[in-house]
Order: C-alpha cells, then sequence, then structure tokens
C-alpha cells in the first residue's frame, strides 16, 4: 500500500511487525494513534519505556514483576504448598483470570523439544528442583499443554521430582463446558470418556476430594 | 485479568483503548514488546513521536502530508484534471491500492450527518468548491459510501459544483468479483441487474469509454 506520508508509514511498518497484525489493521492504529488520540501514543510510549527497563523475572517462579519478587510470591496469602506448573507467563494468566486457584506457580518457559533445540537446560526445571527440596511443597498441579513436547516434559520433570514423594497431579481434560459434543475431537472426546466420574442424583460432578 | 507486574499492566491498559485491540490481544502484544522485542517497542515509540510533530493535512486535498502538500497532489505525473472525491484518508488509500487510479484526490473527512452534528461546513467541501473554481478539474469521481448520509452528501456537493460545469460521475456499484450472486444482498443485486452492460464475446466487460 502507498503512503501519502512516510512518517505515517513508518508507524505502520512499525505496528505491523507485532504478531498477529496485518497491514490493514496497523494503518487503522496508526491513523488513530496519530490523529485521534496523540495522547494515547505518548503515555502508550512511556508505560513501553517503563516496563522494558522495570520488568524483570521472578527470581522464584520466573513470572513477571515489578521487582525481585512477584506479587503472587509475595502475597503471604496464598497457599506455597501448592505449586502450579506452567510453560508461560500467559498460562499463569490465564489460570488467574479463573480466580479458583490459591496456590503459587512455577513458570517453565516453554517446554522440552529437541527439534528446537530446546533441552531440559534451556527450561526453568534446575530451579524447580531446588524449590521442591528447600520448600514445604505438598503438591505440584501440571497445567502443560497435552502435546508430545508437553508429555515428554511432564514425564521428565515427574522423574527429576520423584526422589522428594511430592504428588504430582495433571489438570483434567475432556469436553469444554458449554461446548458440543459432536465438536469435540476423537482423542479429547475418548479421553474424557475413559476418565469419566460417577454421577450424583443432585446433578452436580464428584470432585475426587 | 490480574498481573503479576504493575508495569506490564498498564501497557496492557494502553493497547487495549486502541480500536479493535481486546485485552487478551492487548496482552500479547505488551509481552512481546517488552519481553521478546523491547528494540521494536522503542523504534515504534520513537516514529510515533516523529509522526504526531510531523504529519499535517495537505492544504489541497486534506490528505495526511509529510510537509504542506502530500506526495500525490506534488506528483506532477499525476493527472489533476481529475479529482477523486473520498470521505477519509483511508479510502485514499484504497483506491491507490487498486494501483488503477492515476487522478489526484480530495478528502471531505466525513459524510453529512445532522444526527451526529456533522453539517456542510464541517467538511472539506468549501475547498473543493475552491478548487474547481480554480483548477482545471474536468471530472469529479464521487467515491463516496452509498449510505443515507453518502447519498446526502453526493447530492449536496453535486448541487454546489452545478454552476461550474464539471463533470460528476459516481463509482460502479454491483455485485463484487469473486463474489457468490446468493451472498449479495438484495439492494446491491437489483442495483447490479438494472444497471447491466452489453456483454462482448470476447468475455470481457464493456468498459463505458
Amino acid at each position: 500500500m502507498k503512503y501519502s506520508s512516510a512518517l505515517l508509514s513508518s508507524v505502520v511498518d512499525h505496528l505491523s511487525r507485532l504478531p498477529g497484525i496485518g497491514r490493514k489493521t496497523a494503518l487503522r492504529l496508526a491513523l488513530h494513534l496519530i490523529q485521534k488520540d496523540p495522547q494515547l501514543a505518548r503515555t502508550l510510549s512511556a508505560s513501553m519505556t517503563d516496563a522494558i527497563a522495570g520488568v524483570q523475572e521472578c527470581r522464584q517462579c520466573h513470572n513477571l514483576a515489578d521487582g525481585p519478587e512477584c506479587q503472587i510470591c509475595a502475597d503471604t496469602r496464598r497457599d506455597g504448598s501448592v505449586l502450579c506448573l506452567v510453560e508461560s507467563v500467559r498460562d499463569v494468566m490465564a489460570v488467574e483470570e479463573t480466580g479458583q486457584y490459591h496456590g503459587k506457580y512455577h513458570v517453565l518457559g516453554g517446554v522440552i523439544s529437541p527439534i528446537d533445540g530446546v533441552g531440559p537446560d534451556k527450561l526453568n526445571i534446575a530451579s524447580l528442583v531446588s524449590r521442591i527440596a528447600e520448600e514445604q511443597v505438598r503438591e505440584v498441579i501440571m497445567a502443560i499443554s497435552p502435546t508430545i513436547e508437553g508429555e515428554t516434559t511432564m514425564y521428565f520433570i515427574s522423574r527429576q521430582l520423584a526422589p522428594f514423594g511430592v504428588q504430582m497431579t495433571l489438570i483434567a481434560r475432556g469436553v469444554s463446558f458449554g461446548g458440543e459434543l459432536e465438536y469435540a475431537d476423537e482423542l479429547t472426546l475418548a479421553k474424557s470418556i475413559a476418565s469419566r466420574r460417577p454421577y450424583h442424583l443432585d446433578g452436580h460432578l464428584v470432585h475426587p476430594d
């Protein structure tokens, strides 16, 4: 697309380098930031500068933090005896969004993937082992993607943690709530049937504990 | 969504104020800008600052420009005897994208809409009349949205330009190329049939000139 302004064109070029942002969306955003709301452009720039300078990795769980320790690790009301093991910072946020989890986290930073050159040493596994050895952790909930790489990672980690006798659990997989059965993929549906649970007359699902 | 970092949260808040960007997309973009590509965040900020300071409205066509005159108005190879009348800067870019138009433009800045408090005086109509009076314009192509407001605007402008004897044309409306007939709306299909043209044996559409 040809632009009448080289300055506008430069903003569009930068915005279209963002993931999932095409040229048309980039143009719409650029016109909004330059014409409609330049104040937003200024405050956005300032907040990005502050974040790049200030955001660091939590020394305990590797989540994003404003200081050496993240807000979740620093929260004494949260249950430190349960760790939720996730791949990324976004997964922490997805679990937090549920509002149902009150334990702490450990961010792996990915999954083991030899094809992509990601071995166990590139992930935050050593620091997980240290935490299990030093902290009073009762249970590690593995909230890892059910892919080949995810399964490999979980197997590797469960082997590493076996000597400590910590309980390892896996988040449930099955048909989505509100999802129609016919649209569930075969593997999920098969696992869902295999993992069936007794149904009680009051209509509620029976939870294990 | 709760974030472990207030600095990250601030970037997400700003990004989610952009049109069409929800919280989840804003988070994805913020993590990319802060973690993966801070250099992009820096150059994006710089390009926005430059554009806000430097981009102005072309004094002739009201398109965006890096100086008092836009690149299209300044291009002497373009045919100044034809003006394409559009609502917005984005419409100029859409027409430019076709690569088929070699005349110049006039950006109205919107359409007449009494409900939204937009009268003819809020649009770049007076400057259009001046251009028609002063420049050697042979034809004005109205590339305006076929809405009630668009039709009103075109009627108003054609009345204003009538004394100058300039030719007013309207871009063709009809079924999209590659579009399936059954998905075209009834009004478009009806207008499309009413505006039918002779079909030549060589299979090409017959153009008016």
